[in-house]
């Protein structure tokens, strides 16, 4: 029975687990496509190292990686285990990374995958930590990890035991490494990883150091040797099989390649292994393996990552109940582990679409943003509870933007893979301008912001760029299969409203009346006869046939991306009451808003509907519909469970769907400082402000309902009436106390 | 129409071919399994460049290198080219290198060798020169090199023009590599190279840096995808397919990959690319680079090398026919190639037999050691004619036993692959002695041969030495289908008397006695009743079935490796006058070797036998019956064509026979000093002394017979009656004349 550990099972000092870490459950997630991974997680780290279950395994595996589109290097249900990967994403929609996999073995030595993975018992995870038993094999397995680095610790049995580095097997649709086993406690190389998203210009080399506890009797590499025919198979002795090279020690290279390192245990003799990783060199991985895992303290090194975790998580402390609190703290968890840093110890990361290096000082410097996603409620939640980490994600932004020219849209270990549409960089960018982050070059991120906004053709971030700039919105003409042409429209409204909002904060004024006015433009869109917002042609006519339910589960739709019209219908955040008006007024809207829950074109799953749980807040006494609207989802789609997320996380975008309704407010619209207030999920809630960026010390919220809210209750600021369902985020970060009554 | 280069086509200065590398024919040896190459090469040079047209090609290629046991890299008959590979083995049996490919094409960019390969025409080529030109392209490609780079010109058409890098095509069996575009203008990277002879073990990456003299307009990487399958099918844009990766400026490794350089040329606009190797990292082959190529001269280039040529091929002067003159030259050049230096120009070298750094000081460090070919003839040819080289191969040889305990038998970029059977090191450094190369560790030398003549088990050199030391032969009861426990003996033997005729030279007496004594053990493998030394059981029995004609065209037979009992029969070379008496004295020996020749189970194209043309000088008033036999084998299987070695050239060993047999001379046996006298090719002789070695300026050899020799002939010594028909390397190396009359 898989379980999340509590510090009585540990066995160790239970002050390791005192802080709201302890309530993480890194099993949530991990089925229903979440995507999320169990393993050993240091917070916003470069590196992580967990189990890899998606590769062979016939009937022990539901889900085999190359049998579907599976963006998952561990799911809940599968049970034939490959190796611990070190390179791991966590909530992406597409196979990416899941490599340097390591594996413990023991008896004969065996070197195919397909049939040296086993099934495992008594899995345990927890912040930081990881571990199971292997059931063909007697070993236990403990996994932790630090920032660049990974730990993990294999008791073995008596006997011949075996650690195996496989470079060829992995998540990632590239192949390619190389290695070179430097001593018999030292191996290093790289692996190719890429291609995401299925964008073949995306891959770059991954590099890494491995080190042993203990010196290994005897080393090798292998190889996957191709295919020989004719007297070339005669004597070739292996053919289109794993090749052993015992005792190789020059440098390896190949499609499918790996090493062993093979040892002498005696009964529960342990054997510790250290992989630190890097984007730039060897030499960086090897620096961070020295800096970050000097010796082989395991136990030190997962109360590190604990420690690390209780220093975010504690600052947020709320009253409720456990299952609620695991949700929240796993929530906020998942919320941080990307954007991660990515450069090494020594500053050094690889500079933004483009082969050299960069030193980034003292400060991180941040990598994998899913900004589509994210540009919603991550990156609001970070502004609010850790601006200094929204601050240097910010940074790290516009620096790519000076390094590249362009503001990362999905970018991908220094590389923009161009996934999903929009220009969501502008919007993450500004709203965290206006909710207080100002620390950073804004000239340079507005001059970013505006190439993308004007710049006709040859647009990295606005493709559909010169159509919208003639028209007011990108025709459903040409589009592809995967461009939704009425979706980029209201991403392009989104980020032109947020750099009207940032120009105007900077006093550009006549800027921001431009994108001001552009950002109306969907009303162009707008068709009063389906009420959607529609696919048009370059000729203005609408685009049909038209079956506004068309897009649901993903098919390809004209003029939708991930959604049909339905989910797309109020999808303007930044001027929901002007859509109320086009759309018939308060009652009409509410009846459209009904129906789209009703009718399950409500997605949970899926970025651009998930605020219309909240919409209510923009009907006149209607917020505490709001509230009930949010407790269905959560109760229909979260729990403390591995299909405890409604669908892929996003990279913790349906995370902190779930942390900020919990905590009861949510950001109405990027570039807008409301939060729609709903009964929280806590009797209490206390958030430590940060000092630095906001005037409060702590804010409070507390729900005074005995029951679920009904209409009539009212929300307190300062235990006067607040005379609203919305607050400011500005008002909130002064600090104080919220009540619902 | 392929031909020899003469100054007069070339448009060049006359000067460039002033010496006797004017009559270099590299086409000799490329057909007929000759296995040698017609690219550009320096004397033994670690880097040639030559062109490869053996992969691909259909009917275009007569012989496909995965169709066939196929060690060559280009095949005369063949007519697709795909690129020129810039390491390349001369005269070897098994598919090795060949790798390094650079390919000219234009037009739209292909990557796929299957089709950008092209036909060629104008084909020349000289020692140190290559030149053809590519029909589909119009492209003229001249190549030249130095030890350890070579230097391509290409004259391009107007248009857009390409350079590829492909890491993934080559002659050897072992794959793997990995690249990184640097700039416009440089790459460097890696290429596994091995599995020698189909040997798994023995594999090694072989280390590039290429730069171009003109800085492209565009790069990218490249590399064959693996196949997907399902619905990874359906979305990899490239799959089981070649990918292109434009721009790509990471490290880049595979299988199969490389990297294309584009260019817009002018017409007859001139590209070099110079690209240099080694075998111990990419700095050393930048290193390498930067000192032997700094510039693009091309002409200069080439004319060191024609002058390197010169050097050695000048030390030897002839009065003869032209045709004969490039019969000689060309197979002294091919005696030349192999064994070759490996260390870079810092002296870095690999160490032998493990994966370490040895520095060769100021000395030349050799490798490629074909000894159970070449200690017959190659290593005695250069001992005499350039015993400076020798020395240092003697030296290596000897360094290589400290590094790794043994010496060398085959030995490739330092790797002992252990082809073949026996211990020939010892052989080839006794014998080296013997003749007065002395500058080396004899004592460390003699306590490698000693470890291989007496270690019984677990002997890299002598497997079988078990059984040998017990029995005074190797018996055939367990023998593999390769093992050869006759072939084995003989060479046991042969290296045991050279063994004795070391340690009586260092006044080990009572080693030469029981080497001495060992080496007439042949005797317990003669058969009076056939005739044959005969594969005997354990036991003391004969083996049975015997066929002594089984084991021609290298079926495999009981007793015998790469021949038959016949091949075998008079293999005794340290002790013809003793196997004489045993087969019955002199007419009985005659009978049979004339009935060796008569029934076809002579092999020119095979070690074992070559000099048994020779053994007449063994009869009293027979010696002039060996210049017949061996004028009717120079007849018969050599010539100034592509067709004009026997077979494969064995790193030189039958270019080294040739030499040897058209100067007049032939040494008898490894270990004894006595050369056998036949009538020369030429009419005259004079080969230039080494000064430091021998106390004599010049050898003259003349031929004063104006027919065929013929019964009665005499030999002349400084004008005085020799009285013999053999001379000793002591008295010949005093210097003087020779003459036949």
């Amino acid at each position: 029975m898989k379980s999340v550990l509590l510090g009585l099972l540990l066995g160790c000092s239970c002050s390791v687990l005192a802080g709201n870490s302890q309530y993480v459950n890194p099993f949530i997630g991990t089925s229903n496509f979440g995507a999320t991974h169990p393993g050993a997680q240091y917070p916003n780290a470069l590196a992580s190292v967990s189990p890899f279950n998606v590769a062979y395994g016939g009937e022990l595996n539901k889900f085999e990686k190359d049998a579907a589109w599976n963006s998952r290097g561990y799911i809940y249900e599968n049970r034939y285990l490959t190796g611990y990967s070190h390179l791991n994403l966590s909530g992406v929609g597409c196979p990416e990374a899941g490599v340097l996999l390591l594996m413990p073995t023991t008896g004969e030595l065996n070197l195919d995958a397909k049939s040296y993975g086993s099934t495992y018992s008594a899995e345990q995870a927890s912040a930081g930590y990881y571990r199971h038993s292997l059931d063909k094999y007697g070993v236990t397995s403990e996994l932790t990890s630090t920032l660049r680095t990974g730990l993990s610790r294999f008791t073995f049995p008596a006997g011949q035991s075996h650690l195996l580095l496989n470079l060829g097997l992995g998540l990632t649709n590239e192949s390619g490494g190389s290695l070179k086993i430097v001593s018999d406690q030292e191996i290093e190389g790289s692996r190719m990883i890429g291609t995401f998203c299925y964008h073949p210009e995306d891959v770059r080399p991954v590099y890494f150091v491995a080190r042993f506890s203990k010196a290994a009797t005897q080393t090798g590499a292998f190889k996957q040797m191709p295919q020989y025919h004719k007297v070339e198979a005669d004597w070739m002795q292996y053919n289109h099989s794993i090749k052993p090279y015992p005792g190789y020690r020059q440098e390896m290279s190949g499609d499918e390649i790996g090493a062993w390192f093979s040892f002498d245990t005696k009964a529960n003799e342990q054997i510790d292994v250290k992989l630190g990783i890097s984007f730039v060199s060897i030499a960086n991985a090897r620096a961070n393996l020295d800096a970050e895992q000097p010796g082989f303290d395991f136990d030190k090194t997962r109360q590190q990552a604990v420690k690390a975790w209780d220093q975010l998580l504690d600052k947020v402390q709320v009253k409720g109940s456990s299952e609620n609190k695991t949700l929240l703290y796993t929530a906020l968890y998942h919320s941080l582990i990307h954007p991660n840093i990515i450069q090494d110890v020594n500053g050094d990361y690889p500079l933004m679409g483009q082969s050299g290096v960069g030193n980034s000082g003292g400060k991180n410097r941040y990598s994998v943003y899913s900004l589509w996603d994210t540009n919603r409620n991550v990156h609001p939640l970070l502004s609010l509870l850790y601006p200094e980490l929204q601050s240097e994600m910010v940074q790290s932004a516009v620096a790519m933007a000076n390094e590249s020219g362009w503001l990362p849209k999905w970018e991908l270990y220094g590389m923009e893979t161009q996934v999903m549409v929009g220009d969501p960089g502008t919007v993450m960018i500004a709203d965290s301008y206006l909710r207080g982050i100002r620390d950073f070059d804004t000239e340079a991120a507005y001059k970013a912001m505006r190439r993308a906004a004007e710049q006709p053709k040859d647009n990295l971030l606005r493709p559909e760029n010169l159509d919208y700039l003639k028209l007011g919105y990108v025709p459903v003409d040409d589009e592809g299969p995967y461009d939704g042409s009425v979706s980029t429209s209201l991403e392009y409204y989104l980020a032109d409203f947020n750099l009207s909002q940032f120009a105007s904060a900077l006093g550009k004024t006549k800027d921001a009346d431009r994108y001001r006015q552009r950002a109306q433009n969907y009303r162009l869109l707008f068709d009063k006869d389906t009420g959607m917002l529609r696919p048009k042609q370059r000729s203005g006519e609408w685009h049909n046939p038209y079956n506004p339910e068309q897009g649901r589960n993903f098919e390809p739709t004209p003029g939708y991306i991930e959604g049909n019209a339905w989910n797309y219908r109020f999808y303007v955040p930044h001027d929901t009451p002007g859509l109320i008006q086009l759309l018939g007024g308060d009652q009409a809207f509410l009846t459209q808003l009904d129906a789209t829950f009703s009718t399950g074109n409500f997605d949970m799953a899926n970025e651009p509907d998930i605020t219309y749980p909240y919409l209510y807040h923009f009907v006149p006494g209607q917020s505490w519909r709001s509230s009930a609207r949010v407790q269905q989802q959560i109760t229909q789609h979260f729990g403390n469970k591995p299909d405890g997320l409604p669908g892929n996380d996003d990279t913790g975008t349906m995370s902190a769907w779930l942390a900020f309704s919990m905590l009861g407010l949510y950001p109405v619209s990027p570039g807008l400082m409301d939060y729609a207030l709903v009964q929280p999920s806590f009797d209490e809630v206390t958030i430590q402000l940060s000092s630095h960026y906001y005037s409060g010390n702590t804010l409070q919220i507390k729900n005074q309902l005995t029951g679920p809210q009904q209409p009539g209750s009212q929300w307190l600021w300062q235990q006067q009436p607040l005379g609203s369902s919305f607050i400011s985020h500005q008002q909130l970060v002064k600090g104080g106390t919220l009540s619902l009554h």
